[in-house]
């Protein structure tokens, strides 16, 4: 039995794996590789639900379990209606676990075969996340895509540590995805609900093999990569993500979570990667880093004060359009918001356009001339 | 000699005096009367220009010549093409003169016949306004409506003292103005610029009178009144624009500073009055309190926790038209930015409605019973 769901693959690179498809979900298509702008309380920072339709036309944003379960709590946004009327976004919304909030926001945790005993950092309260309640509580937020419960391992662990905890979470994965099936099952409605399994396994590729190949088992609606960008070198986060696609079903999309650098984009992308999602754009703009096609433009230093040109002359988006350096740097200074939204409204328009890039290139079979070039 | 600047008298209420009018300047037409929002440091907190423009329909916004004096500097503003242009904003700015937040913000002021010499609240660096240097200042903005520099005195002050200091406030408009003119006669550029002179006199109505008598030789495109909203009380305020506004010529705009509270609006426009500026919506807004027709809402007050209703129903603000109170209140609990845009999208609107509602009164001939009824 399958969610509504629906992965069309349109083209696929002969020569890296890249694929290019169309995510069919309940709240509309999302062309894929795709990057997730982050709304981690039911808002991307600095950027209203319209402008990220109109500006960015982002087709699927992220939104965090663990802060929407504390604050305002899934049952209040059930009752008005589940997320997507709850901050006015009418498009795509994937929900993580909670499980990598739960490791490195909460106090206190404690691990058991039933699930995660936390304290919220909010007020101290006492929690417990267990794989069938993340999946009641994405359901009542009436998440497009959900994801199991997952255990998140500090980087480095041992190979045993890596070994009993990957374990505990395919075991959580199995009861999170009965959970799941029987819930459909007895409420046709919650089926517009997807739900990803994740495979972890730390730094080891045999263990990621192995975790990915049980998870196979499930017959999923789709597979996401934990576990990465926890502090190893980059090359093995890409490593493990190399190690891991090969095994899991082609005709399903695939999700690295949290990742990644703007450079390394295309980098998941020719290692089959189909989704991404990262904080660094919305909070490296806040911080006042930007990218650009020329490279980074620190907006404070002294070199921008009265410079009249837009943070980079090839982006097309409204703060590239309407304004200068000078004025992103005067309002940065100034600790005016308004500097965040438009740095922020131009990082995501950054990681997008590259995705749309991206996208083509595999589309026109030129994606190895395209990672060639980047 | 004038500056562009026309006031086009549409409609007077023959029992109040009300007025509604059409102010036409360099950077469109403006219909009074008008609250104008408050863009302090070339932004309105949390608004985009281009929805200030499309959302609120704004015709004019306010900007302190003190705060981008001190930074950016009005010659960084003036190399980069203005402040229309720095901050994206085609229509109307004025703006003030500095003289109410010299006397308000910096430290160390010395006031002399010259000007007054003041301590930065940035960086402690001594600065010197004079009249002239404030109209210089302006003229390098590109200001649509300069002020001149006055003296704004705190409340309560002696009458001696309210002489002495509007007296001086007098001869520096005079200088301010021969200054403009002199510059206006010199490079014919810089007439898009008008120019008001400020009405003085604390709360006392002979030297509100003098003053206003004084500064009407000067022939002005239009004049202010300031030094109200100071901490005296708000039956006081009025009193004095009451009798300030008979003295002043009929043909030419009335603009009294910083005011007001939502339900002033009416009682200022009832006196004559056809320009109002005020932080209290945005500032509101931001900390959680939001005007609507059936009264405030405190959004963080427990009861909003579950409200799926707007916070007015009545508006048709993006605000309200997309979001619940349960939304707002989620947002602002949570410190996100995405609620003080909201809230000052909201609260904004709301002044403008109002305004809009005035004028129409005015126009169709029933601001009387519009004055009885709020």
């Amino acid at each position: 039995m399958r969610s509504v769901l629906r992965f069309e693959l349109q083209a696929v690179c002969p020569v890296t794996g890249a694929r290019a498809g169309l995510l069919h979900t309940a709240h509309g298509v999302v062309e894929t590789p795709v990057f997730m702008p982050v709304g981690t309380q039911a808002a991307v920072k600095g950027i209203l639900p319209r402008i990220l339709e109109s500006d960015l036309d982002a087709k699927i944003i992220l939104a965090n379990t663990y802060h929407l379960y504390l604050r305002p709590g899934h049952e209040t946004i059930r009752r008005l209606g589940g997320l997507h009327k709850f901050m006015a976004w009418p498009r795509a919304i994937l929900t993580d676990s909670g499980g990598f909030q739960v490791f490195s926001l909460s106090r206190l945790r404690k691990i058991s075969e039933e699930g995660v005993l936390f304290r919220s950092h909010l007020d101290g309260d006492q929690h417990l996340f267990t794989p069938e309640s993340t999946i009641d509580v994405q359901i009542a937020l009436g998440s497009d895509i959900m994801m199991v419960l997952d255990e998140c391992l500090e980087y480095p662990a041992s190979h045993e540590a890596a070994r009993v905890s990957m374990e505990r979470t395919l075991r959580w994965a199995r009861t999170a995805y009965a959970h799941y099936r029987a819930r459909c099952q007895n409420e046709g409605v919650v089926e517009a609900c997807a739900c990803f399994p994740i495979v972890q396994g730390s730094m080891f590729a045999d263990l990621r093999r192995c975790c990915a190949a049980e998870l196979v088992q499930l017959d999923a609606d789709g597979y996401a990569i934990g576990g990465l960008s926890v502090g190893e070198p980059r090359a093995l986060s890409l490593e493990m993500t190399e190690v891991t696609t090969p095994i899991l079903p082609t005709d399903r999309p695939r999700y690295v979570m949290g990742v990644g650098m703007l450079e390394e984009l295309p980098e998941y992308v020719a290692r089959g990667v189909d989704m991404m999602d990262c904080v660094l754009p919305s909070r490296n703009a806040r911080n006042g880093y930007l990218f650009t096609s020329a490279g980074p433009v620190i907006i404070k230093q002294t070199q921008y004060k009265d410079d009249p040109r837009p943070v980079d002359e090839a982006c097309s988006c409204y703060t590239c359009r309407e304004f200068s350096r000078a004025y992103l740097r005067h309002l940065f200074l100034a600790g005016e918001m308004t500097y965040s939204t438009l740095a922020t409204l131009h990082n995501l328009r950054r990681y997008l356009d590259i995705m749309r890039e991206i996208r083509q290139a595999i589309l026109v079979g030129k994606f190895p001339e395209y990672l060639k070039s980047v």
